[in-house]
C-alpha cells in the first residue's frame, strides 16, 4: 500500500486530553477516531492491526472446532429477565425500547442468548460437546469511559460457549480453552499470566483471567506463593490451578522479572466454568440413556479491541509504537527520501511491486514530504523494518535498513534487493 | 470439516410461520435462528456464507484503494440534529439513551458520521479524493420485520463514502463505483440490474440501486424504452444512464428473458451522488489554489446480509438451496452412505484428508443417520458437488459424484478419487 493511496494523518504533538501511553500514541497515530464519550471509529492503519488479531483468534478457535456464528448486538429484555440479570446488571446495561414499547438492550455478554440457542437445537446427548464463539461488538454504559479503546463503551469482543454431558466433561473442555489461550496470546506475541478470578456477574465455580503484566495497567494481581490445595478429579485442571508449576515459564516471558507480590496489569482475556447456572434458569434438559441433565456450560472472552492498546503499553518508546510482527499492520515501511529523484523514485516503485507480488506487507511512503516528517511517522506508526532509499542509493547504490524495535541500521547493495529484504523477513 | 464437528441442524418440514421461499430455506437448513422480532443470529453454515461474501467484496475494494475502517454503532443524536435528519428521519431510528441521559442512537447508515471524520482528518485538496468503507451491523426499526434476514431490524450493510474535489472528479468517483458493484456482483455469482432510483433520504441528485430480477421480489421496477436525455459532461457517465447501452448484456444474464416492461426484483445494492450536502450541514471547507470549497461527496452500500436469501429466492428447487459456487459453504459434501462399513469409512477419512490438505473445502457427513436424511440434508444445504460412497465402493470399486443444480450423476474410479474430483473442481 502507498501512502498515496492508503489514509495515514499523524499528528506531531501528543494530545492534550488524554493520559495514557498507548491512547496518546493511537490518536498521533491515527488508528482510532473519537466519536462520543467511549466510542471509537477503527481508522484504516488501526483497522489493519484488528483484522490480525481477529484472524490469528478466528485460526486457532477453527483449529479446535469452535464453530464461529455471528449473534446480533441487540437482545431481548426478556431473556435477561429469565436469568434474573435484567436487574442485577445494573446501569452498565444499555437498555433500549423499540417502536412498539419493547424493551431490547445491546448485548454486554451473550450466556442468556447462547443458553437459548443450546436449548433449540442441541437435542441429544450426542450431540455433546459443542462449541461456538463469535466477533461481535458489545456495549457496557461504563460510568467513566477512558484509555481510549482500553476502557471504550462500545468494544468489539471475542466470546465462546462451551456445552457438556457434565461437570467432568465440562472440566476437560476448559482446560482446553485455558491451553487455547495461552496458544493465541503466544501467536499475538503477548507475553501472558493467568491468573485465578472471581465469577462475578457471570456465575460458577471456576474462573481465571489472563493478564498482560505492565507498570501502566489498571489492575492489580498478586502472586501467592502459597497456593491453596484444590482437589478436581482432572489432574490436568489440578496443574492448571497450582500456578507455581507455570511460574518459571510465564515470568520468563514478561519483560522484566517480578519480584515483588502485587503488580499492575491489563485484562485481556476471561474464562468461567459456570456448570448449569444458564441451563437451570431456562430449563434446558436433554435425555441421555442414564437420564435427563441440564447441561454443563462455560464461558470464554478476549477483549479483541483493548489488545492494540496494551499491546502499545508494553511496546513502545518515546518515538512511538513497536509493534511485534505477529500483528504489525505491516512487515516493511518503505521510505523514499528524495521525492524529486528519478533514481530513487524508480527503484522504489520497482522494489515495492516485486515486494507485493512476493505477498509482502509493505507500506511505501511516496508523499511529498521532508526527511524529518517520513522518519518521524516511520517511528510513530512503529512497522518492524524501515527500508530507507535516499543518497546512499544516488551515491552509491546501498540502501539503509533499519529495526524499529533496536534502532540497528545497516546497509545492502542495491541490487541485492529485494532478495536480502527477504531473507530478513523470513529468517 | 465433518458434521460432527461442525453443528448443522436441519428441519424436514418448513417452519410454518414463514412465507418466502428462502426464509423457510434457511430455518430448514440452520443458517439462521430468530432471536426476536427482525434480529437473527447467523448459525455456523449461514455464517460461513456471509463470511464468503464479505471477502469478495472485501478483495474488490480493497484493489480499488477503498480504504476499510470500522465506525461504531452506536451514533450521538448531536450530529443528527446537525444535518436536521434527526426528526426526519421517522421511527426506524432506534433512539436511545445513555446513564447519563445522553441521547444516542444505533446509526442505519453513516453519511453524517463519516462527514465529521472527512473534517477531522482530510485538511488539504492533495488528499483528495478519499474512500472509505466499513463493514458493520445497521438497525432500522422497521414497522413490519419480516422475510426473514431480507428485511431485518438490525442487518450487516457495506457502506462507502467518497469525497472528491468538485462534481466533475465526484462523477467520475460515481461511475468507478457502478461498475465496481458491477464487478462485485458478478463475483457473486448473481446476475444484477442497474436502475436509476430517487436519493430519498440520503439527499443528491443521481443515484441507481442494483437489483436481482425475480419474481418473489417485493421491490418492483420498470424498463422504460425511452430513456431520457441526460447532459453530463462524463461521457462514461452518460453510458451507464442510457440503460439502453447495457440493457442486452444485462438481460442475457437474468435466467429467463424480460419481455414486459416491469418486473419483480429484490434491491442489494444502492449507490448515491449527493455531492456537498453533508459537506455544508457540517462547514466542511477546504482550501485550495483557487479557493476554499466543499468537498463533493456520495455513499455507497450493499446489503451484504440479505444477499444469502436473495441468491436462494434465485437459486433453489423443492429440496433446497442450490449454491452458485463463488457463495457456497462448501466446495464438495462427501455423503459415507455405509456407517458400519470400514471399507467405506476407511475411504473417505483418506479422502478427506487428502482434499482438506489440497485446501478443497469439503464437509463431511460423518452422522450416523440413514441414507434418506443423509440425501435431504445434502440436497437441503445445496452444496454444489456431492460424493456419494456407498456400496458401489464395496462392490465394484465406485465412487457416485451428482451436481446439485442440474442432478447429473456419474460414477468414477476409487482408485482414481482424488485426482478426478480434482479436475471436475477446478475445471
Amino acid at each position: 500500500m502507498k501512502f498515496s493511496n492508503f489514509f495515514i494523518s499523524t499528528l506531531k504533538e501528543n494530545p492534550s486530553d488524554s493520559r495514557l501511553v498507548s491512547h496518546n500514541l493511537m490518536i498521533r497515530s491515527g488508528m482510532i477516531k473519537l466519536e462520543t464519550s467511549g466510542i471509537y471509529t477503527w481508522m484504516p492503519l488501526g483497522y489493519r492491526v484488528l483484522k490480525k488479531i481477529i484472524k490469528i483468534i478466528e485460526v486457532e478457535h477453527e483449529k479446535k472446532f469452535i464453530n464461529q456464528i455471528l449473534m446480533p448486538t441487540i437482545q431481548s429484555a426478556e431473556i435477561w429477565k429469565t436469568s434474573k440479570r435484567y436487574d442485577s446488571y445494573g446501569k452498565e446495561m444499555l437498555k433500549i425500547v423499540d417502536r412498539y414499547s419493547k424493551e431490547l438492550l445491546y448485548g454486554p455478554t451473550n450466556e442468556e442468548m447462547i443458553t437459548v440457542l443450546g436449548k433449540q437445537f442441541i437435542k441429544s446427548y450426542k450431540n455433546l460437546p459443542r462449541y461456538f464463539y463469535h466477533i461481535q461488538s458489545k456495549f457496557r454504559d461504563e460510568i467513566r469511559p477512558r484509555f481510549g479503546v482500553m476502557r471504550a463503551r462500545e468494544f468489539i469482543m471475542k466470546d465462546a460457549y462451551s456445552f457438556d454431558i457434565n461437570e467432568k466433561s465440562g472440566e476437560e473442555t476448559y482446560v482446553n480453552f485455558f491451553k487455547l489461550y495461552l496458544k493465541i496470546f503466544e501467536k499475538l506475541g503477548i507475553p501472558i499470566l493467568p491468573v485465578r478470578a472471581l465469577s462475578g456477574e457471570i456465575g460458577g465455580h471456576l474462573s481465571h483471567e489472563f493478564h498482560m503484566v505492565v507498570d501502566s495497567g489498571e489492575s492489580e494481581i498478586f502472586y501467592n506463593k502459597s497456593i491453596e490445595k484444590n482437589d478436581f478429579k482432572n489432574i490436568e485442571l489440578n496443574k492448571i490451578l497450582k500456578l507455581e508449576s507455570y511460574t518459571d515459564d510465564f515470568y520468563n516471558k514478561i519483560p522484566k522479572k517480578i519480584e515483588i507480590p502485587s503488580f499492575r496489569s491489563i485484562e485481556l482475556g476471561h474464562i468461567f466454568l459456570f456448570g448449569s447456572k444458564y441451563s437451570d434458569s431456562f430449563d434446558f434438559t436433554i435425555n441421555s440413556e442414564s437420564g435427563k441433565f441440564k447441561p454443563y456450560m462455560g464461558s470464554y472472552g478476549i477483549g479483541i479491541s483493548r489488545i492494540p492498546a496494551a499491546i502499545i503499553e508494553l511496546f513502545h518508546d518515546k518515538n512511538g509504537i513497536i509493534w511485534p510482527k505477529e500483528v504489525s499492520p505491516f512487515q516493511i515501511i518503505l521510505i523514499n527520501l528524495l521525492n524529486d529523484n528519478e533514481t530513487t523514485k524508480d527503484f522504489c516503485e520497482k522494489l515495492y511491486d516485486q515486494l507485493i507480488s512476493s505477498n509482502f506487507e509493505v507500506i511505501y511512503d511516496d508523499r511529498n514530504e521532508r526527511s524529518g516528517t517520513k522518519f518521524a511517522d516511520a517511528d510513530l506508526i512503529g512497522i518492524p523494518l524501515q527500508v530507507i532509499v535516499g543518497k546512499n542509493l544516488t551515491d552509491k547504490r546501498k540502501v539503509s535498513i533499519k529495526y524499529r524495535n533496536n534502532h540497528n541500521e545497516f546497509e545492502i547493495d542495491a541490487s541485492d534487493c529485494p532478495k536480502s529484504l527477504m531473507e530478513i523477513i523470513n529468517g
